[in-house]
């Protein structure tokens, strides 16, 4: 991006940040406890650019099925774009494993909202998140809806649609020990659009990519920029693949996972589109990819059970996808995880993943910081001070640091350490 | 194999058990505890036909790439067979990531033990497993492997024999807490060896292929039948794929995974070999299968801090591929091997590991049962009785069973649950 273009993050942004858009979270009942949030409701004011990325599980749920649907989707996998009005989302019911009666379901769900709104079932966008193979119940969207709407027809002031963006965050939560938004402006003066200010807004749900059971990561971003749906769609797909694809808490891509991205061009009503390859396009893209991967790494330090957030970074990589390989597999080793838990800078079990990751290098070639400690030099054992390592280990973020000295290309992912804490919320989820 | 061939599997016998073979295990110095053992050495009378399967984790260890150059291995990952007359395993030490100086210590490992056996150093087999990034020390063996020659040359009688052999299992175990080994025979009448009884006898370490710190899987087989070194490294090959290659416990190949097969033809001595496509060795091929079978499970049953063994069987793939990677992602998720733990017949889980796992199938195709019980049928859930599934969980192996309607092609793979423990030595192993 240009250097005059400055991002300001705003940690208590939403979806409801970006112009000519609303959010808002109630308890509509696919919870039994009253008190919990368990529907967001993102409405824009206009029809406006939707773009998409979706799980490419197999056992993809009925919400992400007819989503792709409306978003005029090629095959799964693919980029998926093209005009919304609305999103609503529910949590506790992931409407996954339920065949045909799922789909009826999640269609329904549309055309509900559509009529609330006011525009066709397929200018809505559906997802869902909690508990695989119950079938959702309509009636929480039947009196939910209209509700949510109405509370936001009521609401008095930037103060209080801030707050019910928040509650957005908040509705979509399954495993999630925090709400997970924010919101990044940047100003519109040196790159062709003077005196207009744009935002990214945003909420994602998911404790890492974590529970299949509870169906798993979510994410809704709103713009106020202009953009047209191949733009919004291509650096939707960017943005994912530098943030919410390099989260892993276990390996696992959920049946539900979902983001959307909405621009409304409120910010510049009647100006050009911001067009790839331009200064308006790469602040853009640099802003959503900021909150992007905020909300990512919030993500991974929620992980269940979590006691540390661990970054993982791979250089000197031969290719992207060795970089990816390596640094993944380091992050999905149960034993570099627990290692963590237990506060060892335990290179072993790095060496050892990076070996079998099918990164190309050279043993004799690798080095590996923990916590910003050499102990790995060439492939063999450096001496270091355990004490100042069990100092560092105090920190809540461990970063691991691979050179494969093999190339030129390289990553950061984002993982947290696995705990008895793990172990418990896993092994006790559904009793 | 033909019908009349019976298998014998003896769960007391070890490398010892074939003839032609002398194994035991003594305390070195390698480990400070002198009640621990910590070396084996299996020793042929004779020079005889060797293969062997090793690690393709790029961060190899010392003894493996020397095990490999006396085996006169091409390629990494690729078959290995030759001539040997001795294999010495050490525990406590990995001698992985120790660079030249740890192939130096692999090497006058070999000289030493050839010297006090009588052969070339090129005829002698090593391995070792502990930890990674420590240098093995040299003298442990200079006092071993001639205090070990001396027992097996005292030793009266088979019983002493076959005790020496328990030994040898013993000495190379790090976090197991079972010594594995045993032996299984089979006649040589109808196979065209009448009079003649042939035995495979094996030892095995490893708690799954689990701690890269403790590096890892190691095992030596030895038979009394006549094989020439390429035919039995065939036998060798296909026996591992379907066993040790089919344990996961926490989705690691370690620096150290080492598999030898020794074959001295002294059961049937001047009879022609075993070739392949007759009887005679499609039953030593049984008889190899059925003994690397019973140690992969006992791995993976001795996973650190198992409390379930996991046998997870697809069936109906596209490919063996197919077949492989689904059972292997249902085996190696996190989720699943805690909702074991938990007893928790939560088949969300598997269903969304399996349409992770790169595997072409519908899910409306999928049925899945587990321990017995039918909990999805055609991608939907099917109800059960959840009492019952509680009752099975009682049992110590919990059966994962997936038919994917896609193709002819089936697996097993076997794994644990993920418990506390778990947890516990793997986050305060070094500790």
């Amino acid at each position: 991006m240009t250097d005059s273009v400055k991002l300001v993050f705003n940690p208590a942004g939403s979806p409801a940040s970006a112009r000519g858009f609303s959010a808002i979270g109630v308890h509509a009942g696919f919870r039994p406890d009253p008190e919990r949030l368990d529907m967001a409701l993102v409405v824009a004011d206009e029809p406006c650019a939707a773009a998409a990325t979706f799980t490419t599980n197999v056992f993809c749920a009925a919400p992400v099925r007819v989503s792709r649907e409306h978003l005029d989707e090629g095959a799964p996998g693919q980029p998926a774009y093209g005009c919304a009005r609305a999103v609503v989302i529910n949590s506790g019911i992931a409407n996954a494993a339920t065949g045909e009666r799922g789909l009826e379901a999640a269609r329904e769900t549309c055309e509900l909202v559509g009529e609330a709104v006011g525009c066709p079932a397929a200018e809505v966008l559906v997802a869902s998140t909690g508990v695989i193979g119950q079938h959702l119940r309509l009636e929480p969207f039947a009196t939910g809806v209209p509700a949510a709407l109405a509370a936001l027809a009521a609401a008095d002031g930037p103060e209080a649609r801030a707050d019910q963006g928040l509650a957005a965050a908040r509705a979509i939560m399954t495993t999630d020990t925090r709400p997970k938004h924010g919101a990044v402006a940047f100003s519109g003066d040196g790159i062709g659009y003077p005196g207009a200010t744009f935002t990214v807004g945003a909420m994602a749900k998911g404790a890492g990519m974590i529970m299949p059971n509870m169906a798993t990561m979510i994410a809704v971003i709103t713009t106020d920029a202009p953009l047209t749906p191949p733009d919004l769609s291509a650096a939707l797909t960017a943005s994912v693949n530098r943030s919410f694809n390099k989260v892993t808490v276990d390996s696992d891509t959920s049946t539900n996972d979902t983001c959307f991205a909405l621009a409304s061009g409120a910010a510049a009503p009647g100006g050009p589109t911001f067009t790839p390859g331009t200064p308006a396009f790469a602040a853009f893209q640099e802003a959503l990819d900021e909150l992007a991967c905020t909300l990512a790494r919030a993500m991974a330090a929620d992980g269940e059970g979590a006691t540390r957030l661990i970054t993982v970074t791979v250089r000197g990589a031969a290719t992207a996808d060795d970089a990816d390989a390596a640094a993944r597999t380091v992050a999905n080793s149960p034993l570099v995880k627990t290692a963590v838990y237990g506060h060892d800078a335990n290179w072993g079990r790095v060496a050892a993943a990076l070996g079998r990751s099918g990164a190309r290098f050279s043993q004799e070639d690798v080095d590996i910081d923990i916590l910003g400690l050499p102990v790995c030099r060439a492939g063999l054992v450096v001496d270091f001070d355990e004490d100042e390592a069990l100092r560092r280990f105090e920190e809540p973020e461990v970063a691991i640091e691979v050179d494969l000295h093999a190339g030129e290309e390289s990553t950061t992912m984002w993982t947290c350490d696995f705990s008895h804490e793990y172990v418990t919320i896993n092994g006790d989820y559904r009793s």
